[in-house]
């Protein structure tokens, strides 16, 4: 793992602190039962980067589309103000084209051109709006920004998000758990069984019809838990695809993803007038602008920070789908602690989450949202209720 | 002035604090100087709300659509909850339906089947959509509702709400002033002449075309201040209402609020696509409901919080607003500071504010937002950063 800081001065700025012992405040210092605990406001009135890079492990080995992996690469971002900090996350599935090494020259643009602007962290608005404009893509590396401001501002506030947002904790609902595909029924049945904590199963179809019907029987001869489809652009045929979900109607499932590529919305607006399920966008919605378009062809829109460039896009998109009056759900890549956090702030206005990354990751290096029998909790802790696990990262 | 309290208990309570002097915490004590300083949270965690009509006393009558008064009628309200407070206000032109008995009957069924339901007034998008089905209208007592929750969940953050929300200050803009209209010349100029101190006029037209024209010769005979127009949908031809955007163009006029009847949608819709200058929606736009049917419509909308019933729903109309590509003003009754100084913490996000609402009150019962050489300032102080006035209301 590389270390970079946003430069050479405030490295050995920071590192000094570090050492000193007196450090940046965060509020995970109020659980840790340290003599940090007091708030510190000894720090610049500058705001500063720093980044690092994070080797996600994998629990289970991830396969989609026909590729597998064990590991996944991750940027941990932190924004330090006034002796505040925040982190961020920048979690990079290796389909969707950025990179460690592009986010490193992406924070450089923000560290040189965006951050001097401003003052303090408070004018989210302008601040994303100025780093969304650095590059037409990197959504993974503005969300990371854009979480690390959050984190802040929230720890600033002494608020978490939910509740600035006045959003009910109480409407967090259950995750979604994914039973992961395989050629063994024997694999197959003992993933079900490990997936017992969960209340809502998430099946990933669109191989062949046979294998597609084999999973499904599978999980429906022992488990009567609520399904959700998640068809990843894997249906070629509109007929296809109705009679598909035609058939996961009669056994159980509640919702379907993306039944076909996100070039084929007149398709998959055929699809939706017709379906008995709800029809959510996946690939096809990426950022706020591709919601009115996608009115009519879904029923709703799943919301990834990765690909929306954060929380403060997300919050809007969440007015914009009700006032199109579409279903919400909140979905996420394997990721850290740090990102499920963020996302789980949102969660009390969607009807599904998929919010199990952090669980599927052996070396989490943060604690924050806890699933208790497979729902999120949001607790009363600032910004995104983050600890930072000791050993892990540097920054 | 009447004054009523939730129930005859909290009446009992609320005056059994103030009597001993510690009463409940408010941030204008700390501008106040008195002992009350430190912050108390000895209260109720029950959410409380008090009210107390007021009259608005104005220093020129008003005259609209042919009627002239000189008092407007005010309900004050407030809500406690742990110690804090925040205030509202429902403001209620009679000409729009509300009165200060709607509002009592209003409030008497949010104090017996809202409060109860909720432990704490952080869930304000919630209980703003309870209290919104008590009945279709009674926007302006709705308003009040939602404003005193702001003040009160600002003043537990201890921040306002342009700063909550994310927005610059520093992109609040010059409020309006209306130059009224006057049969007599000299009349109308003594107006100009008293409106120095402001940089955008405002002039409502919707007369005779002679009337009309002879109040912007009037003003341009002697003043090259930016004019908009709000023609409070005075104009009935389409043909005319073109003819005299392009006249008022010529003029240095920018902007022109409401030219034909909100019934008359399509007659707008050709006015706004051949006008030079923008036509922005004020009787067309109550609620977010309205304004995807407004786009094409009109280049903008103007919000207002006794229309939209508040805070909560006018932050999501900016966004809605925005994402329609549409331009945003907002605008206000006859109001005190109280009202005003909420709409001031969404006019960073506008390009017009017509917040002259409390400069033409002679007996404002708090103080807020400040106006600056005609411009909104936006202080760092908590929830909408009221300190009452002594002396003029008792709650």
């Amino acid at each position: 793992m590389t270390k970079h800081m946003s430069d050479r001065r405030t490295f050995l700025k920071t590192a000094g602190l570090l050492t000193a012992g007196a450090a940046l405040w965060h509020p995970s210092q109020l659980f840790a039962g340290s003599a940090g605990a007091a708030k510190k406001k000894s720090g610049s009135k500058k705001l500063e980067l720093a980044w690092e890079d994070f080797q996600g492990i994998m629990k289970f080995t991830f396969t989609i589309s026909g590729s597998s992996r064990t590991t996944t690469p991750i940027v941990i971002t932190r924004l330090t103000w006034d002796g505040y900090e925040g982190y961020g996350e920048a979690a990079m599935p290796p389909y969707l084209g950025e990179t460690q090494a592009s986010c490193h020259e992406f924070y450089k643009k923000v560290v040189d051109n965006i951050l001097p602007k401003f003052d303090n962290p408070f004018q989210i608005e302008d601040i994303m709006a100025a780093v969304d404009k650095i590059t037409t893509n990197n959504t993974a590396a503005k969300a990371s920004i854009d979480i690390a401001l959050h984190d802040l501002v929230g720890n600033i506030f002494g608020q978490p998000w939910w509740k600035i947002w006045g959003f009910n904790p109480k409407d967090a609902p259950y995750t979604c758990y994914t039973i992961g595909y395989d050629a063994s029924d024997d694999m197959v049945n003992t993933k079900i069984e490990e997936a017992s904590w969960n209340k809502i199963i998430k099946v990933k179809l669109g191989m062949s019809e046979a294998e597609d019907k084999r999973m499904i029987n599978l999980i429906r001869a022992r488990d009567q838990r609520p399904i959700v489809i998640d068809a990843n652009q894997g249906w070629k045929d509109k007929y296809y695809a109705l009679d598909m979900i035609h058939w996961l109607a009669e056994r159980g499932v509640e919702m379907i993803e993306q039944p076909m590529s996100k070039l084929m919305l007149d398709e998959t607006a055929w699809i939706t007038e017709r379906s008995p399920l709800p029809v959510m966008a996946d690939e096809s919605c990426q950022r706020i602008y591709d919601i009115p378009r996608l009115k009519g062809a879904f029923h709703g829109i799943n919301i990834k920070l990765m690909k929306c460039t954060g929380l403060w896009e997300a919050r809007q998109m969440i007015t914009m789908a009700e006032q199109n009056h579409m279903k919400l759900m909140v979905g996420c890549m394997t990721e850290t602690s740090v990102a499920i956090s963020a996302a789980a702030q949102i969660s009390p206005k969607v009807i599904w989450a998929d919010l199990d990354g952090n669980y599927l990751l052996g070396n989490d290096c943060f604690d924050g949202m806890k699933l208790v029998d497979g729902r999120i909790t949001l607790e009363d802790k600032p910004g995104l209720g983050l600890t930072k696990k000791p050993g892990i990262i540097s920054i």
